[in-house]
């Protein structure tokens, strides 16, 4: 039994690969009637930051696992040591706090944006001052989509945060071109298997759109991205599925022959993330079986493409009273459409859904995708 | 919401494609925690054959559908006139009663082995002597895998069934080379979709193995078969996923040059089948979502395959206490192996789980198919 702290829809499509395997899901979730909630029938509610809640969860489970990083390190602590915890408390640090991701990172000499940790606005004057304006100000722990996440032209607009807990983390604002995400799965004894590097799309910091492999990105560097994710994983311990969001940075060749690519990590997540859900058509094995199979410690699937391009195109927002009232008009308007709601009710900009295609043409997977998710937004 | 009378392993991969689309999927089980009451929240235990049962789990549904044939004709006669029923009863009935569908196959001309209507022992006398013995003798109504089908050398062997209840059918023994399968989807507006015909091979009465598309089969004998499945589809009234399972019978031909091969309809079943197991992987879209798709009458998704050939075989019994104790030897000796496993206690012989393997190569997909198996059988 994989018992997972979350109710939303990764844990939602986790149920989709642990139906398939015969593996019994136990949920703590937020609602009974969430995504999850009603697709779990051993689901309890209970809040993550919880101790005897996550402890009742994981009461004769083989592992516990997350579908966000939200479990303070006290209630991980105060669980049994002979409880199989996959990421593990030491690993999943690194996702809960961007600052010690930072500093961890650094240590190992993995590319990042420059960064500061920032005990007072002094600080961020010294960073910006020798990084340039703007920057980006991030509380350390618990940001996610955007939230948390701060472009500050000056130290004043931050001043609201200091006064509120420190230390914050500064980067610099990193002019890329793109961004990407390596995603992989790592199980305890070791195992590591990586799905080829996606790009993603952000709009108002919200992932909007997924494309793999990504294109146009040099095979050097994709195998660059690759290796980053993988030894991440490798050096932070992570079990279970990790993505690796990375900025893309393309600059003119000295020699002034075509551009160099190169890419900076930007964040990690411990666990099935937007930038994978491509994967469940779009790939032999997808990040949800494959998260499922890591947290066991079972031998890992094939993580190879099933099609030459896959594009995913998330559903945020809907005009309509519940997107199931647009499947006929998604089928309709793009026949190759995968349709994958999560049984959310309706609220502005609020992650509903997603759908993917995948074909041997990008422009056409890409323009089904969107025609699908527009009848799905009721336009 | 689509309510489905059936507890097994049908309505939990049902299940596994309603999460995905985002629709409510409630259940009359058998049991709760059976293969489908384990993972279906809004599941019910009940008798198919309970009329109050089906009614309450009509309630408020877009649609009923069902995982099985055996829910009674007087139980869907009292059934609201306003709810959908897809299959619809008239159409059902001739997946209830083989009787009905000889005389209806017959009476539209659609190839079948020859048969008769048994009122007394004397009309099996009769026919074995005609066709030749032995001769199939079926209870009209109420098997399935092997159960209600005798093969008789003398109409003495029939004497019991015929002092409990008539008429009965007999079928002339078809010499067969191999048996094949015909799945489609039809929506209650028309669209119909067929996959490619498969083959099936049965072992002891039980399906042991399919493999699709149907290897050496005549593309022009394939084209029959199809036309044949949506024929019956469209005559019947048939909605939903059907599968007809055929007889394939090859014989020399009479310049002596090769062999010709025809196709003789055996069974029919108005619901996903083991036949088309293959699709969930081995499809664009499997039959569980197609179901679901044509009983909401939205538009049919593409049945295309996936892969040169699927190899699916089933998990009938096994030595492991529970068979998911063989995921980690199924995972090692085929890395290519995608496991369905139904979450049903282990019993000898008993329809346990599935495993599918896609590829370029036939045998190969077949030997890691059955290797994972022989894993998940703790062999």
């Amino acid at each position: 039994m994989v018992a997972v702290v979350g109710g939303g829809q990764l844990a939602r499509m986790m149920q989709e690969s642990a139906i398939a395997l015969g593996i019994h899901l136990r949920a703590l979730v937020e609602a009974d009637d969430g995504s999850t909630g009603q697709v779990v029938v051993d689901s309890t509610v209970g809040e993550a930051s919880d101790a005897s809640a996550v402890r009742g969860l994981s009461e004769g489970a083989d592992v516990l696992t997350f579908e966000h990083e939200h479990v303070p390190q006290d209630v991980l602590a105060a669980l049994s040591p002979d409880l199989a915890v996959n990421p593990p408390a030491g690993a999943l640090l690194y996702a809960q706090d961007k600052l010690a991701m930072r500093e961890r990172l650094g240590a190992l000499g993995i590319p990042c944006p420059r960064w500061a940790r920032l005990d007072t606005p002094q600080d961020l004057q010294h960073f910006g001052d020798e990084v340039g304006w703007p920057v980006i100000v991030k509380t350390p722990v618990g940001g996610y989509d955007g939230h948390g996440v701060r472009v500050v032209h000056s130290a004043e607009e931050a001043h609201d945060w200091f006064a509120r807990s420190t230390p914050l983390l500064a980067e610099e604002k990193v002019a890329f071109t793109g961004e990407l995400a390596a995603l992989l799965a790592r199980r305890p004894s070791g195992e590591v298997r990586s799905w080829p590097v996606a790009r993603t799309i952000q709009r108002d910091g919200v992932c909007a759109e997924v494309e793999a492999p990504a294109p146009g990105l040099d095979p050097e560097v994709a195998r660059q991205a690759r290796e980053i994710g993988e030894r991440i994983a490798r050096e932070l311990g992570v079990t279970g599925v990790l993505a690796v969001e990375m900025f893309l940075v393309e600059e003119p060749r000295a020699d002034g022959q075509g551009r160099t690519q190169r890419v900076l990590v930007n964040e990690l997540a411990m666990r099935p993330h937007n930038s994978g859900h491509w994967t469940i058509e779009g790939a032999v094995t997808s990040q949800f079986e494959q998260h499922l199979r890591a947290v066991l410690d079972l031998p890992l699937g094939d993580p190879t493409p099933r099609a030459p391009w896959s594009v995913m195109v998330n559903l945020l927002g809907s005009e309509l009273a519940d997107p199931t009232l647009g499947l006929a008009g998604a089928f309709s308007a793009s026949p190759d459409a995968r349709v994958h709601l999560y049984g959310k009710s309706v609220r502005p900009g609020r992650k509903l859904g997603h759908v993917t295609v995948c074909g041997p043409d990008l422009a056409a997977a890409r323009a089904q995708a969107e025609a699908a998710v527009a009848a799905l937004r009721g336009e």
